[in-house]
């Protein structure tokens, strides 16, 4: 195997580097945070580090990198405290990716890009029409990781909006039949194939898979 | 389209609320955290709430559950301040998703599962030799949430470990390759298909694949 050491990643080309470290833990979800500004300006902007913090209360957490590199989301969050999560189909990862260049404050990616932003009663952010399953939040806590000036923004699940025929009998919910995307990297794109579902791990018991 | 409010999310059966919420998030990574006690004894299991956190400092954060419900990792991580993360491949997910059982702190998961440790000198916690993408990491920070007793675990890279083949010239690392796996929920497996890689986004400019 190759075998590299902390003197070899620090070395590395910022940009190897950075597709390297992105790539190494596997595959991510990638999906679209919408939100508005304090005067109704809505901004949406593409995320892979997203990441389930519990059911019961529902709890869904994101990284948000340092401040100066990616103030819009995150202030946005502080002034409305809602925010909406909207899922990415194979039909317009092209449009989802480029919510990732830079645009000014004053400009809504949604123009730029051709995203649809869609407005719901009672939940101030909007959420992306393109998106098969979204969902809005309420902010419950922004956690500073202090070690790297990055932030874990962590919310409440107040609303779920899913297209029809997607939830399974048991609740799960089928997201490669909406040809849901997941990423690698910074900038890799992937539909999924279900391999399996396994039923729920006993020990002295042999795996068995679930049949749905 | 089906809309839940957070009453109808806290009123669904347990189990049906856990597989929802669970895989609404959307596909995530899923690899192997394997460690050491305090005497020594090697504990692996299976965790999907991994995030990348930086790329320079190389952080990795995970979260673990609440102590009572997942007590080993994280005190074996406090213990020893070294663990791995190994990746998972569609030819071994049944052993991958046995350790997730619940085997006393006294038992190893290699041997329940039969899953091979793999220690490399001057590296306390065991790899997973079946791994062809495989890290170790020390221990940073670990930062509660204490909105619902979990944990986000922070770890920097110390070591990595690539079968050889892997790297793109850029960097990335193909994981499909590997026939790495990505999973839904909690119990749904997949093999990621790639669609594209997209070059860097800039304001003004038109999306544009990379071709390698």
């Amino acid at each position: 195997m190759q075998h590299f050491t902390t003197s070899a990643i620090q070395q590395w080309e910022r940009f190897y580097r950075a597709n390297l470290i992105n790539s190494l833990s596997g595959f991510k979800s990638a999906s679209l945070i919408a939100t508005v500004n304090k005067d109704g300006l809505p901004n949406v902007a593409i995320f892979s580090n997203i990441v389930h913090i519990g059911a019961d209360p529902a709890l869904i957490g994101f990284i948000n990198r340092p401040r100066e590199a990616a103030p819009h989301t995150i202030t946005n969050i502080e002034a409305t405290k809602v925010y909406t999560i909207n899922s990415i189909h194979a039909s317009f990862i092209d449009k989802a990716h480029q919510t990732s260049a830079k645009y000014a404050e004053s400009e809504s990616e949604f123009e730029a890009t051709g995203l649809t932003p869609l407005y719901r009663p009672a939940i101030k952010a909007p959420f992306v029409a393109e998106s098969k399953i979204q969902y809005a939040l309420e902010l419950k806590e922004i956690v500073p990781v202090t070690y790297n000036n990055t932030f874990l923004v962590i919310g409440a699940i107040t609303d779920i909006f899913l297209e029809e025929g997607l939830i399974m009998k048991d609740g799960f919910i089928a997201a490669e039949q909406a040809h849901t995307i997941a990423t690698l990297g910074i900038d890799g794109y992937y539909e999924p194939v279900r391999l399996q579902r396994f039923a729920y791990a006993k020990k002295d018991k042999p795996v068995s898979t679930l049949d749905r």
